[in-house]
């Protein structure tokens, strides 16, 4: 391991401890534990009445899986491992029974399970992926998908590839090629170029501080030498791009947000106006292991009425979670996919040649190994590794 | 690799060679070879005539599967290779033809492929999986299988997992936690614990030496501080568990086998009145590789008339070979599978808290150390170096 | 890595550099790039008008695949990353715009992709798989493939195993006895050997220089001791086999081609008589990765009027595609794939006996160790590295 691969990007193929992740839906937690993987760390999720619990799903005694295991003493918050009966108290992961041994069993009190701290909020399961006591829950989740009067719709689903290479190529210019064939997009004018500033660290109404993605307004066709005009002109694209950022337009800001897209730590995008107008959405790309990550959808509405209730949950299942949430957000699977095997053929720090928006993964790459929580590097020291390293700026009049 | 992982258990990662193994039943084995992999070894089963010969199914010329071979020569024990005809005896293993060089070819005398003993008794065919001359089958197939009057039912099939985890395993206490919801066990009531003394080395009945689990009357209803009663009582679960060893009773023994289960080098197991009463059932664990074995089943039945050999037939195939050897036997490979994993997660020798019943899997460990077969190490050698070092018991008072 | 490994043989896991292969079919490229993988290299082929390109399947830029590109702007002979519209000009792989970034971006002129010099012949997309200057395609495909006359007819094909062991196994004395159950040789008279003296290195006719497998007279069968005559003696088998090549008759030759059997650099194969009477067949084995090759046939046809055309084309769609190009040249492919195990369970360099007829995999080794086209070792210094040493022909009086 070279010292490059020391800095906290670099270490992160199965993403950032200490940071609270979307593991799943409240409804899908029952009696019976579930299994997942987060982080590389298989956990079993399991509901005692109100309460869902979080442990490790691998019996300390021989290591069978606790989503295996039994609510043998109904009405207490316990588990039992399915092989021997070992008994497990949910809230602290102390051992209270072998059953097998008999109540006399030595083992009672002397053993303990990891327990993950978990909280419920908005019909979403939240677990703290640290060792240590967890930080308040709202110092990682959006204020905005907290707020009380938000109506929140998730999706989760697993896909191959490393979670970064979808963190860092959510910004960054793809918007107007990957996507736009996108059925999603079907009657949007598309434009060619979007020139903006550079990324910035900074906040943006309530919702805390973001990496910010500062775009300017969108070139709508460009001429390209020796090609032509780009993209091309489509009678049934009526709509102009929601590209109006930098318009002095009051209209623009959604709940205090202005921007389009902006990214935060351990690794989540916030996108103003999508999957509906007057929507803030949010993804998180969880690992699970190096090659395969959780993508977690979740957008927040703000239904004013019953009626307008009804009109977006109408909306929404017809029309932006398959359309939008789905087919759309699939169309990046495969660059992950792309970027992940090439990181495998030739290597995490593979020199490659980069483009102006190429700002955006840049400063994401920044932000991880600058202020990544727990990584243990002081930011003098950092600064003075020199950062990404890997990434070469294509230079005018270079070959 | 530590001074730890030279000890025979710590190696047996593919079984231990030098002992006799079932392999598959005579009535599989045609005139077509049939391909197996047994202890990491290729082998290709042939039948000539009544007899079943079993040789390495790896040409030794350009490697082809002799299971893909040709009996060129009806009447003759050979086999011919598929690929170029290299034609060996199947008796020896001696090359005996390289058909498409000729009937001069200089190839004929000087080679050789490597073959296995084979026994057939009982309608199993019996494979030695050592280098020198075998052992008398009779040291390590059981008498009471061997027996005249045995009818003798196999069932066989490829698990995930690593053998030792299923032999290991299969003692020790996890009977009435994991089996207790089985249809086999139904209306058996259930009970707490079964606090026996260590399993001892020793024989019962004309069936020879084996590690013996000797238990005690089981505790029926234990009550958990803080937790209830368990488990609880169920008015289906009308018969008593078939636990009465420790009674002095003399109807407890079958054909001289009073202990429930006892397990023996290279690893397979002795159950009473399993799958049906009256009968005697052993498994056998044999490794694939690292990460699969054959779980061969065989039981014993002693019908003492037609009729009752109609009955038996019967009750087996409709109740013993579906519900007991099959649903019930395969609660215990998800346990395989998870121990199997654990071991690659975290090593073979992770530090484990045990309990009271562990006392069996410690014993077959120490079994495995001291009395394997052709392990080269002397007892007295193997006592200094202190045995499964890896497994700690809990002691009263720690954390 | 051994000095043994240094050879160029042993080196080729994945193919020979600098030769010409064929890919595709013309007709399987159009518009829309198609992926494939050879020598390890994943490329993308793509047609634009009449012409096919191929380039590296991989944007410079973050690595998404090209074959998942745009046709942005038709009439132009560029290809365009789906990721962020980085365009490339197909015919010398630079970098023309970068879509996403306006008009102006610097990257244009200072990026370049990998091109593969391509060409089209007979129906077939050549590519050239070296890093400078191609050779002239003359040089690597067969002059009676190229004749103008020639009707050219391909399949092809992905199989699992090492392409050497298809390339060196397919000559060597394997054809009466892998072959003789196949429905392609229902009524050709099986023979037992086909005493042969040693391969050479020669041109017969136009079509230049190959390893020639030089073949006697067939015995038709032969007496082998103690095991009697093989090969049997069947009434429906009426046809002698197509071994006359020994005879002092000018009918056997076929366009200048009295061999049945001849190989060349970088590993292909050419035989007289198949899959037709009259034709003349290659295949070409190309490896994707150490495991896998893409088996390529191709037969040259001469039907010398438009009755003879339709009678050679039902033929060879009823009988000599299905059955002899497929099922025929299948049954190599267990050989192959048993070969390739091997392997990598003793290593490349196990010791094996061989026998006679294996002189033509061992003329292979030395051809490719010879002469294979830019491999960097003087013919010199490759003599005194003595060769293919891992490979033993038994001497008699050997055990």
């Amino acid at each position: 391991m070279t010292s490059d691969a020391a800095l906290p990007y670099d270490r992160a193929a199965t993403g950032f401890r200490n940071y609270w992740y979307p593991a799943l839906g409240e409804r899908e937690v029952g009696r019976h534990p579930r299994r997942m993987i987060l982080l590389g760390e298989p956990i079993a999720f399991v509901r005692r009445g109100a309460k869902v619990y979080a442990v490790q799903d691998e019996c300390p005694h021989r290591g069978a899986r606790m989503s295996l295991g039994k609510d043998e003493f109904p009405g207490t918050d316990t588990l039992a491992c399915r092989f021997h009966g070992w008994t497990f108290d949910l809230r602290n992961g102390a051992c209270v029974a072998a059953l097998t041994d008999g109540p006399d069993s030595p083992v009672v009190g002397k053993v303990r399970i990891r327990t993950f701290p978990t909280e419920q909020r908005k019909g979403i399961v939240w677990v703290w992926m640290g060792r240590g006591a967890p930080v308040p829950l709202e110092e990682d989740v959006p204020y905005l998908l907290l707020r009380d009067d938000a109506m929140v719709k998730y999706r989760r689903r697993v896909v191959y590839g490393n979670w970064r290479y979808h963190a860092e190529g959510s910004g960054g210019g793809h918007f107007q090629m990957l996507h736009k064939d996108s059925l999603a997009l079907l009657m949007v004018e598309l434009f060619a170029a979007n020139q903006g500033a550079d990324p910035y660290w900074g906040q943006e109404g309530p919702d805390g501080e973001y990496l910010i993605e500062r775009v300017g307004p969108p070139v709508l066709r460009g001429d390209f030498p020796g090609l032509g005009e780009w993209p091309p002109k489509r009678p049934w694209r009526l709509f102009r791009p929601n590209m109006e950022q930098a318009l002095p337009d009051p209209k623009r800001f959604r709940h205090g947000v202005e921007t389009i897209t902006a990214m935060r730590l351990p690794g989540y995008l916030r996108v103003r106006n999508f999957p509906l107008p007057d929507a803030i959405y949010f993804e998180w790309y969880t690992a699970i292991d190096a090659d395969h990550y959780q993508y977690f959808q979740a957008s927040c509405h703000w239904p004013r009425n019953p009626l307008q209730w009804a009109w977006i949950n109408a909306l929404y299942h017809l029309w932006a979670r398959p359309v939008r949430k789905g087919r759309f957000n699939d169309q990046d699977k495969a660059m992950v996919r792309d970027g992940t095997d090439r990181a495998k053929r030739s290597g995490l720090h593979a020199p490659t040649p980069l483009y102006r928006p190429d700002s955006f993964p840049l400063a994401f790459r920044e932000m991880c190994n600058r202020y990544a929580r727990g990584e243990g590097l002081e930011d003098a020291e950092r600064q003075g590794r020199g950062g990404p390293v890997e990434l070469r700026l294509v230079e005018a009049g270079e070959g």
